[in-house]
């Protein structure tokens, strides 16, 4: 349904207008690093082969409207998520049963899982683990009823577009004011004269969480002791580099920690564990520096989190090579798993046990009532019921979406083409998939974006609001530094069901609260 | 001749050493803006049709070693020569004298007359003038004495690279001290070990001048008063914005003024001056915001200083529009003849009137004799004599430079070539050119580039250092602002004659001082 906010927002561009504001943003964006590498394969042969090139990161031009009531309820949980999140990876047992559910149909896990209980079998020697996550949501619009925060999903690796998004707000937070005195970047609108995008403290908040574990990690373990360093553990060929680099400008600026960037195919040959430290300390061996090592506290992966990264063996060793190590892992395969669809959809089971209020028993119940109301009705998949009803059922699969046990968007299916997708797959295999009903944003919402290759789009646009936090504690469950902090709005045209900003699917954007 | 401090400078580079420095020096630039836009012309047809992408500023990978003595003289006297040009400027009398010279030779110096004599038949109607210039110099090598400071030229129009050239000191002081407590960025060297650059506080400088013009223009002329502005009058097709932009953020953000950019070929139709309004404000109408208007205080000009800009009488119709406006210009057309090379080749005469102890008569003979101490020798070829001999004959041709009245480079005769060029002018014509003796900097200095398309070129270079300042004044030679900060090496390899960062023929630099 609609809501009345956009009626008329955002107001309409002349050609000078629009001019202007696409100006304005592309060269603010290259100014202050809102930037992406271009996708080689986008532009002509020969154009870039150095790899010098950079372009604006897909944004919109508006901020968009979003409740206030919304945003404040997901900041206002974002520690209750985290504490929820550790609090399944410490229960082994109770995340095993459900994996071990999953591993016939689902390779990637079952390989995830198969690492875990390698380095099990020769025993942990880091208690520490380390989550920088981020919570998904929608606003989501019913009759005669406020907007209410809906989740799409929760991510416990790799959880991207902190650094950019903080310049996204920025971006339209000048925009908004500019030039001082006598705002006139923006045609004149009320909603556009009722203040700015609230801080976003997304970068503080993340790299806050690294420089703890890093702290946490104590003294060096090898002998003697050696410098110690954060490691980004990140995708060769990345085009999203530049969100990664403002927290490790952050790390090494303020925190004087440290950081170095190493491509996953590059794990096994620029770091070792000796094996005649039984601390298993991860040591890195910069290749620019050869008489140099630096023993590594923390693996802050923003690589493999998608199994089209593991190539072959050799990337499933360099995994059990960093979980087997004494360096704190952002996050721990446990951790990783925990992030399946299939957990959110056990949590947010109606009857049954409450998981919710076991691994949550020190909040106030009034506080896990509220964290249940975030969750969208969904339905398990493993053998019949309701799921097979709503997902068969031409008419009811319209108001839900398919999901896979993966992170990062491009795999779900949707609505009508749920039935025919899931009777094509063989009937045992359903439970690798969750159905979830879909969140009804204001259906009348608009943009306008500029893409990263410089063209303007106007139209009906969804938004995802994520907010970000951190935890890190050890397997007896103490939490030792637990933040929330920073926020994306994610915008994507209504045509388009997936997100993925560094594809040029969708558009960072801000919030004016209402 | 050779100076020992480059003997093992830069140190050699592993192919992992230089690619690693060459991945974050390209990261680096485009995370902190330290950015051009690519030249159209180099990138393959349809590589970029909405004008969005960005690369690196040419820049060495190395600071570079630069005698310490000459590197503060030339701050010390920088001050001094803010005066020098203001005080030759308010002699219109003195300054006319040698223009009126150059008017038969040079239609470029006779139209910028020809817009002065205009605005003055009329009467100027603003007597404030705001310079913001760039003091370019070469450390001077002979043997058995210490470098000196010898000037190569004085801008005093669009001095630009102040933004980048203060990025470009971050970058490299970055590099020198990464990471934290263990630098290994570059390989192990003494020099490398010595130190940062010098602050470089060039942004802070150059709008700070502007922010001081700005406010002395005082309160709108207008009836009803209108909101005030700075107004940066660029060229159209600019590749160097970012370089603009770092001042116009810091008079945005610190200054609090509103800054809006205007191509020169549209000042005539976004800007007016009330003909019922005899103070003759400059009015500027934003075409995104149709109801608006701001008025003018201060008209820089990042355009304008090339005769090949000037297109047409349009473009000389609206260079009067500017001048006879009540905006306070950056700079006046006289301003800008005062940097003709003729000027410099006058204030350096050995013999005949003290100009500059007449220009400086508040300064103290000491400091006048310092200054004079920055000259090259320099000739005068309006008829024979020394400058002729020197000129013609083909062996002391080769210590030489030849210079027209321009800014920007691009336009000299070298050496050799310098006898065969001037045969193939008419004799009359030679009084519009200077002839300077070539100052020698270090034969062995020697660095290595990294191109705006990502090519690494090592080998010998000539490095130059501009030292920026800005004064403002009034007509009756009166200082109400005179401050020197900030500064810009730029290093271009031997076999090239002519600077010109942004034509990617020299690198962005910083200095470390020995």
């Amino acid at each position: 349904m609609d809501d009345p906010i956009y009626t008329d927002y955002p107001p309409s561009l002349s050609p000078a207008q629009q001019e202007y504001l696409v100006t304005a943003t592309k060269d603010w964006a290259i100014l202050n690093g809102l930037t992406v590498r271009p996708n080689p394969a986008t532009l002509p042969e020969g154009a870039d082969p150095n790899r010098v090139l950079a372009t604006n990161a897909p944004v919109t031009l508006f901020p968009s409207p979003f409740p206030r009531v919304c945003f404040e309820e997901a900041q206002a949980l974002q520690t209750v998520y985290n504490e929820l999140y550790a609090a399944i990876t410490c229960n082994e047992e109770w995340l095993g049963k459900i994996i071990e559910d999953l591993i016939d149909v689902d390779d990637f896990v079952a390989n995830l899982w198969k690492t875990h209980l390698a380095v099990q079998k020769e025993g942990y020697v880091q208690n520490l683990s380390l989550g920088l996550y981020r919570s998904d949501y929608m606003a989501h619009v019913t009759p005669n009823h406020a907007p209410t925060l809906k989740q799409v999903e929760f991510n416990t690796i790799s959880s991207s577009f902190g650094g950019l998004s903080a310049l996204v707000r920025s971006l339209h937070a000048e925009l908004l004011t500019s030039p001082p005195g006598s705002p006139i970047s923006y045609p004149p609108h009320p909603l556009l004269q009722s203040g700015v995008p609230p801080e976003n403290t997304a970068v503080e908040t993340l790299s806050g969480g690294l420089a703890a574990a890093h702290k946490a990690y104590g003294p060096s373990k090898s002998t003697p002791g050696l410098p110690l360093c954060v490691l980004f553990v990140v995708q060769e060929g990345e085009r999203n580099v530049f969100d990664q680099y403002a927290l490790s400008k952050r790390l090494t600026q303020f925190h004087k920690i440290p950081v170095f960037r190493l491509a996953s195919n590059r794990i096994l040959d620029q770091t070792t564990i000796p094996s005649s430290n039984p601390s298993r300390p991860l040591i890195y061996h910069p290749p620019h520096s050869p008489a140099s090592a630096f023993e590594v506290t923390t693996v802050y992966l923003r690589a493999y989190y998608s199994p089209d990264e593991y190539k072959s063996g050799r990337d499933w060793e360099a995994r059990i090579h960093m979980e087997r190590s004494a360096a704190i892992k952002c996050p721990t395969v446990l951790n990783q798993l925990a992030g399946c669809k299939k957990i959110q959809q056990v949590l947010a089971e109606p009857t049954g046990p409450d998981h919710l209020s076991s691994f949550l028993s020190n909040i106030d119940p009034g506080v896990i009532a509220r964290l249940r109301e975030t969750f969208a009705p969904q339905y398990d998949l493993s053998a019949g019921g309701q799921g097979w009803e709503l997902a068969l059922n031409p008419e009811t699969a319209l108001k839900h979406v398919l999901k896979p046990q993966r992170e990062g968007g491009g795999n779900n299916i949707y609505k009508s083409e749920i039935p025919g997708f899931l009777r094509s797959l063989p009937e045992s295999d359903w439970k690798g998939w969750v159905l979830m009903e879909l969140i009804n944003p204001a259906a009348n919402a608009e943009n306008v974006a500029l893409r990263n290759d410089g063209e303007v789009l106007r139209g009906n646009v969804i938004s995802e609001l994520g907010v970000y936090g951190t935890i890190l504690w050890d397997n007896t469950g103490k939490v030792f530094h637990n933040e929330q902090g920073g926020w994306l709005l994610r915008t994507k045209g209504k045509e388009v069901n997936e997100g993925g900003v560094a594809a040029g699917f969708s558009s960072l954007d801000s919030v004016l609260l209402y």
